[in-house]
Order: structure tokens, then C-alpha cells, then sequence
């Protein structure tokens, strides 16, 4: 087999729950995983929406059991790894040790993209239980090129092999995907990741931006599955990044007929880039604000945009959903003035 | 006001005739007409698909006869002009001048990229009648650089006062809408415009690149609506060029609510990127080949991709439809041996 420019990860097992409610069947993950295994996939990621341990009241519960799912998808595959997100906060180190007995072979744990320090004990424990360790920074535009790279200092120190540029709100446009790719690939000896969202219809020039300034893992998902407009279109990076010159390792065909015959099927609905979508893209705002500012929006009468794009004005982040309600009274306020 | 960076030029109710069947009416021309023109759209297009004439067995019986559509269109518009397509041998002359009587105040006439010298005598018509007039060169990926430039001084020298390069297939990558605008932007006195289609999921960025290397026309289809995986979604185009720090002349949260408050209801389905439209955008065939491909795949048992990937290494263009049927012969046999 030829040498891969780079591993295509495709995340539709996880970012694909927030899309499909965290109502994933194990039926559904069979046959996902031996389509990715067969068109030569190496890593694909099978976890909730929002990492191990994610199933909850608060971040939606899951349909089926996350473990059995990673066992599912590990039983099926030849030669494809299963990898888990992990969230440290959400997740703790016991999931990360169920998972490996389940069959996991990668974990990427996730902070917000000035918290890396959180990731110190998980990421260790990665390595020691012989994972591919990865370390993953999101909302990754909320920071300057300078941040990002002391945080990324930090995962490489704990042990991270690679590091990821996540823009978790779909906010990024290529030049600013450029200029943290670059920066990193000279700051740090690991390996380098991008995972991008599509709400500004930016993800595949996203991708491509981070591939020609180094990246060597990028992420994707089948039909674009996952949370807010979706992710970068697996099957159409494969016949992107070929067209461009660039060895993907993975079989189109292959990968387009597990995309449109497997999991288009099982979609609740298309990934398109609706009004709302559109307007987190816009002001970089995470998803996870959506529904307390639509509540607020109505609760004020105010308009639902005004809010988020001041909230993405004054970067906040989660954990500060009160400033939604504080933000939508003072629109209301301006308003009846 | 100040000064636009260039137009945006809104083509739903004439791409979108594509994914509409030609079934658009009367009232959903006037409410997203309305909506177009209160978000500060300069131009839009009405027409049936394949343009002024289209209505027809071959092409798709209109509904509603675009000429009443075009006047609706025209009638409720206070700044906003209509732009009608005319395709020199699908729309002749007459279909013009009645146009013209409807309202319409611009004509883009439309050649395959190599054939610009059948429309000398609809351009030189389109300045007597005193429409702003534009070339259209269609399927520009099939045709070099060079080819393209010769295209366009036609064009130009038949009176053209803008000329488009028009990614049909959804093939085009930035780098080579790069080049093609700015050949053209050397070459000739003409404002220069690009049209894309998303089936690589490249329409975006192709038209930042298209921007960005000197076009002002920039086409785009509410929630993308169009013939293919769609066109460039025009909300989400205002949301990225303002972000590019570009003036678009247009309101953001206008433009997003003609978009999810008028187009969304009336689509019959999403535009997403398929299994048949990647291929497509992959092979660079036009999509009025996908169905002739599709019962030549069936009739001969072979896979409908492998037949629109040889078309699209030969270069095959409308008028040769012959050859898929040769071409998923000889796959047959090939299979066969």
C-alpha cells in the first residue's frame, strides 16, 4: 500500500450523536464501522456527542450504552482503530479504562482551547494504557495564534502525540486555519490535527488549508453528520484532497457507498446550513448556547442573533450561559427605549 | 450608501427552477423577490432553468410561464433588477424582447466555455435593448486558461459588459478559479463574474477566491437552491465576506430571513452532496448527462460512476449523449472478460 499524505478520521460515530439526538444504534455502528474498515479508514471515532461519560440529563442521554457501541464497532474492523473523545470533567479515567477493555486504540482529550492544563493526568493515562494519545483544542478561534501554541506546548509535555485545531463553531476561514497550522507545526515536534464544522460552508477549504500548511490528521464525517451544520464531508474530502494529488489511502467508491447507503438512511435530518447554524458560525458561538438564547430570545422578544453575535463579541464560553439572559435584557431594555 | 466590493447576484429563482422541477410559482417568486429586494440585492435572476425558452419536453415544462413569473418578479421590486438567462438555441431572440417587456433589465447569455461565437448576435441585442449584458461561459473547467481568454475577447468584442466563468459541474478548486479570473481580469475591459456549484463543497471558497483574484459578480442561491449539490449559498456568502471585511451592500439578518422564512418552505428537498452529485463535481460531467448515465448503468450492469468518471477524462459535452452508451458498454465487456 502507498504511503498516506495523512489519516482521514471520520467522526461520524460521535459527532454524528449530537445530530442524531445520542440515538445511535448498535446495529447502525456495525455496519458504519465495516464500511469505514473496508474502504480503508484507519481511525474513526465512536463515543457520545460529547465524549465519554457524555450520557446524561444534561447532555442528552444515550440510546444504547456507549461501551457496547465501542465494542460493536472494534468486533467488526480488520484493520480500522476505534478512537474515544474524552472531555475531562464530563468524562473521568474509568471511562477511559472501560473503553480500552471494550476495544478503543485511540483517545483525544478535549479541552476548551485555553485549558489544556485540565488534560494533564488524562492524557498520561492515555499513553500508559498504550493508547495513541491525542490531545484536542477546542473552540480552538477564541484564542490568539500565540495561546494556541503554549497550549499545545503544554499537551506535547503531558505526552500528546498529536494535536488538534478543532473549531468547534464552524467560525474559521482558511487563512486563520493556515496561520495556526503553520504556527504549531513549528512550535511543537507532534503531529498536527484539524476538525472543522461547516456553518460558514468553510470546512472543506478548511481542511485543505490545514493539509498544504501540515496537518496530518484531519476530520470528517460521512454525509457530514455532527453537530451544528455538520463536519467536513468524508467522502468528499476523499475525492477532493485525490483531485489535489494527495495520497488518502481510502477507496472512494467505497467510502461514498458507506455514506450514502448506510448512514444517509439512518440521518433525522439533511446537515444544512440553516439560519441558526449560520448565525453560530458567524459570531462563534458554541452550540451548547442555542437553545437557552432562543429561550431568552422569545422570553425578551428580542431577536436571537442580536444575542449571539454579542455573546461571540464578548467571547464567552461555557459555563456562562447567565450572560445570555443578561444580553437579551439589555437588547430588550435598548429596544423599548 | 457605500460602495459594494462588487454584487452579489441572487440566481434562486432561476438555478433553483433546476431543483424545483420548474415548478416554481407565482407567489414564491413575489415573496422571495420582495425579500431580495429589501435586503439590498441589485440583481436577480428569473427564468426557467436551462433559461428564457426552456419550458419544453426536453428540458422540463414550466408550471408558470416564466414570462409571468419575470414580470411578478419586476412588479414588486423597488432597486432590485432582473436578470433573465437566455441559452442562444434553447431561447431565441423573440423570447428577448418579450422578456424585456416583462421587466427584465439585465441578459446573461449563456455558450458552452468554447462556443462564445453563437451569441455575437443575442449580446449585440441585449445592448440595443439597453439590459446590462453578460457573457456566461458555462462548464469553464473543460477549456484552458488560454481557450477561456480567446472566449471572453469574443465576448467582448460582441459588446458583453461583464463575462462570467460558470463552474457547472461543481468541478473547479480554488486554485483554479484563481487562475481563470485572473487571466481574465488581464485580458479584457469586461467586469469579470464566477458562478459555482457546490458538488465538491468548494462553492464558498471558490468564490472568496473568485472575489478575491478581481470578480465583481458573484453569483449565490438562497439555502443554495439550485441544479446539483446547489449553487453558493448567497446568506452564507454575505455572513463570510462581511467576516473578509468586504462592503455587500446587503443586510445580513434580511437576507437570512428571505432564506429560512420564504425558500426554506417551499423546497422540495435539501441540497446536500450526494453520491450522484459528488461524482459529478469529481468528474466534471454536467448534470443533464446523470440520468441518460443512470439507465445505461442499469441496462448494462455496471456502476453509474465508472461510466461519468470516463466521460469526464474524455471531456464529453451536451450533445454527446451517444457516448454513454458506448462508454457502459465497453465497461460491460470489460467485466465480462
Amino acid at each position: 500500500m502507498s504511503q498516506r499524505s495523512f489519516e482521514i478520521l471520520d467522526v461520524t460515530l460521535r459527532d454524528g450523536s449530537h445530530a442524531m439526538r445520542h440515538a445511535i444504534t448498535e446495529q447502525q455502528v456495525i455496519d458504519t464501522a465495516k464500511g469505514l474498515d473496508q474502504a480503508g479508514v484507519n481511525y474513526f471515532e465512536v463515543s457520545h456527542g460529547d465524549g465519554l461519560g457524555g450520557s446524561s440529563l444534561q447532555y442528552g442521554l444515550s440510546k444504547v450504552d456507549e461501551l457496547k457501541l465501542i465494542e460493536a464497532a472494534a468486533s467488526v474492523c480488520k484493520t480500522s482503530k476505534v478512537s474515544v473523545l474524552l472531555i475531562p470533567g464530563i468524562g473521568i479515567k474509568e471511562d477511559l479504562q472501560d473503553a480500552v477493555k471494550a476495544g478503543a486504540k485511540m483517545v483525544r482529550v478535549a479541552t476548551h482551547v485555553t485549558e489544556a492544563d485540565v488534560a494533564a493526568q488524562h492524557i498520561a493515562l492515555g499513553r500508559e494504557l498504550d493508547l495513541k494519545t491525542v490531545g484536542f483544542l477546542m473552540m480552538a478561534h477564541m484564542a490568539s495564534v500565540e495561546k494556541i501554541v503554549e497550549q499545545a506546548k503544554l499537551f506535547e509535555s503531558y505526552g500528546a502525540e498529536v494535536i488538534y485545531v478543532t473549531d468547534s463553531a464552524g467560525y474559521m476561514l482558511p487563512h486563520e486555519v493556515t496561520e495556526r497550522i503553520s504556527a504549531l507545526k513549528q512550535s511543537v515536534d507532534c503531529e498536527i490535527g484539524f476538525h472543522g464544522h461547516n456553518n460558514l460552508s468553510m470546512a472543506m477549504a478548511n481542511t485543505v488549508a490545514a493539509v498544504q500548511a501540515g496537518a496530518t490528521y484531519i476530520d470528517g464525517s460521512l454525509r457530514a453528520l455532527g453537530a451544528g451544520s455538520g463536519n467536513t464531508q468524508t467522502e468528499v474530502m476523499v475525492a477532493v484532497l485525490e483531485r489535489l494529488g494527495y495520497q488518502t489511502g481510502i477507496d472512494l467508491y467505497s467510502i461514498m457507498d458507506v455514506a450514502n447507503d448506510v448512514v444517509a438512511p439512518f440521518m433525522q435530518r439533511p446537515q444544512e446550513i440553516t439560519g441558526s447554524s449560520l448565525i453560530m458560525g458567524y459570531s462563534g458561538v458554541y452550540s451548547s448556547f442555542l437553545l437557552h438564547t432562543q429561550t431568552a430570545a422569545k422570553k425578551f422578544g428580542v431577536d436571537e442573533r442580536d444575542i449571539l453575535v454579542e455573546l461571540g463579541r464578548m467571547k464567552a464560553v461555557g459555563g456562562q450561559e447567565d450572560l445570555i439572559y443578561d444580553v437579551a435584557q439589555s437588547f430588550a431594555v435598548k429596544k423599548a427605549l
